[in-house]
């Protein structure tokens, strides 16, 4: 099922190996034990590893996603460097003019100090300029990369022009250990509320995959194992 | 399906997220395309990818294997740090008293400089006699774990004596690359003969998930992308 | 020692913990051995491990560089997972209207098909229409970017307009291992021809502080281990 | 400056390219500042950085130790995987008849339920049976080993009787975040005593060379960020 973000991104859970059982299953080897299903001892084993941050038994799983999202949003998630990814070339790709705009309640002003930064939201007319100075700039932009392709020359050169609120697509797999990482930072207040927009389908997924884990990292603090 | 290895090893691939078309389509996301199904082409870009030694869209797929097997084996098997572990604890649990016994022909000999050792079978006496050791060695490491267990000694201070031919068992989860990788090395000539054995189990399994990417993978000479 | 690249990028040698004996005597402790110096047995260990792909050794090093670069050339660098970044960042920081103008001679067309492209000079005057293109699109950019700024808009919010060939920042520690590997994709030539002339100069760094490794590699085809 | 450990293992600081600048200069990047030395702003800034879980700027550094300790030892140590290790072979070395044996204090019993056992001392008498229970099995072991390898077996077969509580040596090449979750793991109450005295060292290493980091580490309940 795929999760609309925005103006043009999306959040689609394309494959998953992923239950709450693998998590007991992992933290039961140690005592060679298994079990079949999901009891209350099983619940409460996951709660104990989340609590006591044995993080380990939470990676036996694997979730593949499909996103699109701005290239500043994916240049915050390339940063987790536990999983993989695969994404849409501008060396090979020529780029469709797709680029974020923001609406006009996105459209914020930022104060205070790095660390502890409060955002507000600005006037309707400040907003309505700034979303004008963006298709401004967002215009200029795809219309010169275009016109630079049209004469010949490499789309490695020419995107250089392209601005960080175009649409990329990526492939991204991910452990659960390191999603509920990833879940932490970036679907956190002080996160950019763009990728925080991404991070809630994320941990919406997530949440409906493991619900057991996802319970018991919520009742943590989300604080990651 | 279980695999058995040994005296008392075994394989068993615990579930999977695993198949050739994911990476058709990690590969083609930099162009912003998909395909449905794997036809000629679509082989053809998986043996492309190997060749040129493009590995990320080899990694968007897990393998999650129930591995038992002696300890040494672990060792070298953990050495694999692109992958997750969980394994039997000799703190919590009381070790079963069995160990790996090499079968008369696995009892060899070693010639030659490190690096280019050669390992040849012994005369049938020989090998009796070491067996012989071997299990003698063994009967008194658990005969004085058990006493020590007996007499109240903790169990992590207890298995000291344990040998590292004991059987420990683990959840190993992997995805194809990084599996490809422990191949190369562990399934291969100079490698150390027994975890040869469990890797050959592990190889099977991999061919039969994604037989297309494995084919490409030995046609490039076992070389991992 | 800075090297400049281009018309506002450098690469620096921040720091560095690493010389050719720590190879061997990662090696070494495979059979309880130590060197004290290089001398021929050593350099011929350092030979053979590269050329039977024994990759671990080359590990117990560490080197820290200070590179400014375009967003476009960073976005590929940081797909290097094994080593540690921290980047300039646009949400805390006003970026200055700095961003990469190919010379004429690197103003290319691209022919051929993906994953075989070659890249040829244009004429003189398509280049400088090229270069006009980008200076454009570039000055709209900013130019938005500041008076938005100036409106009271957030750093994070008027930076999306901001082309990918803004400059950036950014510390990236490493190990020979994994430099060697980056080298291997990114001085290569098949690699984007910005973030190769940056690989030269990591290169350069890399084997003017392990010389006998880096002949090593050379020696092996610029394959790592 | 070597570390003893109980009867035949040690610590050692090999090298290292450490100090709490580092910390500093990596997240000042953000901002493109640069700070000279240690000031109250560079310490209060690391404490927030710690406080506030940002852990990649303690990542632009690197210890190198080497280390002599128990293969049980080694292998709780072998599970971090964000760091570099080489190791002493059984396959390739004859292994000195050398294992750990506990001090009468050192043999404890172990009470209560899994994750949350106590551990206490022994009466005299039955750590002497003990401390007795282990020679004899060690012995045995020894003996055995060097006869199979007198017969000619490989030391690869014949090694599989070698208790675990036997001496090895490695290099452990780590940065300080990942040293600092092996800190908050391997020197802790629920920790192994074993490797906690082995953790000691390091810590103490770890601590003269990153004073400020160190100090913001404690203060955090020495929880790594």
């Amino acid at each position: 099922m795929i999760t609309r973000i925005h103006d043009g991104g999306f959040v689609t859970l394309d494959a998953a190996m992923a239950d709450d059982l693998s998590v007991v299953n992992a933290a039961r080897v140690s005592f060679a034990k298994q079990s079949e299903s999901m009891g209350d001892s099983e619940v409460g084993l996951v709660g104990f590893l989340m609590r006591e941050r044995h993080g380990t038994p939470f990676e036996h799983n694997a979730f593949r996603f499909h996103v699109r999202c701005p290239i500043f949003v994916a240049r915050e998630w390339f940063r987790h460097r536990i999983g993989s990814f695969n994404e849409l070339s501008g060396r090979y790709t020529e780029l469709p003019a797709e680029a974020y705009l923001p609406s006009a309640e996105y459209v914020r002003s930022q104060t205070g100090k790095p660390g502890s930064y409060s955002f507000v939201a600005m006037t309707p007319e400040i907003a309505e300029i700034a979303r004008d100075r963006i298709e401004e700039a967002y215009a200029k932009a795809f219309n010169n990369y275009r016109s630079m392709l049209a004469a010949g020359v490499a789309k490695e050169v020419a995107r250089m022009v392209l601005p960080v609120g175009t649409y990329t697509e990526f492939y991204w797999t991910v452990n659960a250990r390191s999603l509920m990482n990833f879940l932490s930072l970036r679907n956190a207040p002080t996160a950019l509320r763009e990728i925080r927009d991404y991070a809630m389908a994320v941990e919406n997924k997530f949440g409906l995959t493991m619900p057991v884990t996802y319970a018991a990292w919520l009742e943590n603090g989300r604080v990651s194992p």
